[in-house]
């Protein structure tokens, strides 16, 4: 492990501000507009939901990751998602990036916008102007504007979701941060939530694409709250190059390096917005061992934190293995039932339920107990392989149900 | 239509007769074994669950459907699923045939067996034995033995399901009957549920298994409670030729009668299941219109009804059709989100809430109230050709969540 692990997040990496606003989208009167600016240019890296029905601001956002050289603000608005929105909706992502680049002197091609919350109102433009000048009168590098920007674009998350590291690149010190928010609408097929991370690492735009794809692919899109894919999923990668770093342009050791730490926030991330999908008591983590290779282990845990049925008895601390077998058995993967060892385990202990796709002789108490904390871990063992993955979830509850039963309320 | 429809179920058709008993193996005291005999050897045809996970009586059936000639008799528990038993789960499905075989003097490769419930328990062999000693004593054809069947089979099921039609083929009255229980662990990729069909038709062994398996996909794998596909899903058509129209050996005109009645009992008990999965308030029917192909539509209608978003925005009669565009967009299936117009409809009326990827200033009063009866349909027109597919599913309610999060106790 080359990094080390800070209290930070979004303003942690040099020449990084960040704000908070409450411009009156959401109804309860809380922040809900949020905005990132780097004091030099930033490479930026995206990835993007997989939806057919994509929101205008991913639209906007993939045109200037994948086209524009730098960018340099992000506007994120909690309430409404801007997405099946039409032209309208495309419209407000221009008239957004257009209102802030006024006020920081940037180009409006170097706006990125992200907006969560309800599908199909159009953005209020006149709410969104006024948050805009709100915003960029609060811009700070600030530890407390950073934890500010990360309550602002939740919506029913519990609780913020930041991380943050550092990194010794080429003798200097190199940072990245993040925050990101989830809760519903969870299920990437490539991301799915906002998540925004920043770093003052010096790396070419082709391979700060690589690192950010390479670590969604183990993170990000191993979560799963409901299996619904949202039309906004996105995570960004802004680079900025202020910690003056050799300039990674190759798969050298730096690059490994800040992919590991780049790994370890985005899996931070992604954990806590597993461990805080709506309604959640538990964070529930699948892990497939001895797997024939990843994709096949990656199938199988997947379909695990995605069983309703399974999600349902973790929130009933119930020890209903049969489930988790089950979901294995129809998630598409090829193995022998009757070799599977299944293990549950979490701080309350280690217990194996079932071996050779039998029942053990546990006890029934003692797994109640490993299951009735608010992190659990089931490890199924298969005998095909090496291969590994780890996937991770929440418990499904009356909770999760009352939210979404009315959410436009 | 070239059927009638009746007032009946297992024993509607000449010959057949019905039991059930109360064994024991629920624990709450209810019915818990059924049996079903035929006079007269039967063909059969039979499909059964893809889940790599398969229960021991599952194997136990595709044996005797796809290698024997003819069967007799199903035995049928429920309470326990007898799945993930191993090399006993297999004895124990002989076992049963056997007790059967000696009651009912025809040979144990005639005896069909089921089980639903709990995934990992072994069957109570004695209960059992004891139970179909008791079933044999009561067949009978009445009808009120087909009610009682019918409730017999049941889990967390709240009503029973049966159906049943006549259809005149070759001059003679031939009867379609069938029950089935369905609940929870409900998205069929084959079928998913137990469903037995009785049939007094003359047609050849492989006539009866296309038209099986032919209604099979358009009923039973067009329906979805939760997205887990069971590893005891099981649909029997047993049929004994006591009609005695003319032998149906080729698909002629008598077999398309024969399947478009068979289509209805399949369609009858699929929706029922579907209307009463667990802890449901309504029953939710998803239609693509427009479709460029068949496989496109069913993609689409089928992740609908599988969203648990747009499922908990029924529960709360919550017009969200942005969850239903969003569930469309993530199926898989490709179409253009900014063509597709979208209503909702119910004995209440029907309303447009989008055109064109946009929604429509519909009122929201009018919504809820379509959406606030027992039976909604959402309708969408993506308007890329002429083929349509419809499924069905139900709400996510928090009586699912009860039902599932202690199902064992």
């Amino acid at each position: 492990m080359h990094f080390q692990v800070i209290d930070g997040g979004v303003t942690a990496a040099t020449g990084f501000q960040a704000a908070d606003a409450t411009a009156g989208i959401k109804k309860n009167g809380q922040p809900d507009m949020a905005m990132l600016y780097s004091s030099s240019p930033c490479r930026a890296a995206g990835t993007f939901t997989t939806n057919v029905v994509k929101a205008a601001p991913v639209k906007w956002d993939q045109d200037l990751v994948f086209h524009q050289p730098y960018v340099q603000a992000v506007v994120c608005n909690s309430g409404t998602a801007n997405a099946c929105t039409g032209q309208e909706g495309m419209n407000a992502c221009r008239e957004t990036a257009q209102e802030a680049a006024v006020f920081l002197h940037i180009p409006e091609t170097a706006v990125l916008v992200a907006s969560t919350g309800v599908i199909g109102q159009q953005l209020p433009m006149e709410k969104i102007k006024q948050g805009i000048s709100l915003l960029t009168d609060r811009l700070s590098d600030s530890r407390e504007a950073a934890v500010k920007a990360a309550q602002a674009i939740l919506t029913t998350d519990t609780v913020k979701k930041e991380a943050a590291v550092t990194v010794n690149l080429g003798g200097k010190t190199v940072h990245i941060g993040g925050m990101c928010k989830g809760s519903g609408m969870i299920h990437p097929n490539m991301c799915t939530m906002l998540s925004f991370v920043t770093t003052d690492a010096c790396i070419s735009k082709e391979l700060l694409q690589k690192a950010l794809s390479q670590t969604v692919e183990d993170t990000y899109n191993m979560i799963s709250v409901d299996g619904d894919t949202s039309t906004n999923d996105t995570v960004l990668l802004l680079a900025n190059a202020m910690a003056e770093n050799p300039e990674i342009t190759e798969e050298n050791e730096d690059y490994q390096k800040f992919l590991e730490a780049l790994y370890y926030v985005n899996e931070t991330l992604a954990k806590s917005i597993a461990g805080d999908g709506e309604g959640c008591t538990a964070l529930f983590e699948a892990k497939i061992i001895g797997a024939a290779d990843k994709q096949q282990a990656v199938t199988l845990a997947k379909s695990i934190v995605s069983s309703n049925l399974t999600k349902a008895a973790i929130y009933g601390h119930d020890a209903n293995w049969g489930r988790i077998l089950c979901a294995m058995g129809y998630s598409g993967a090829k193995f022998d039932p009757e070799k599977v060892n299944l293990f549950i385990e979490s701080a309350a202990g280690k217990l194996q339920l079932m071996k050779n796709g039998t029942a053990t002789a546990y006890s029934e108490e003692e797994a109640t107990q490993i299951l009735s904390e608010t992190s659990v871990t089931a490890i199924a063992d298969i005998k095909m392989g090496t291969a590994e993955a780890t996937a991770w979830g929440c418990d499904l509850t009356h909770e999760y149900v009352s939210i979404n039963a009315d959410y436009r309320s």
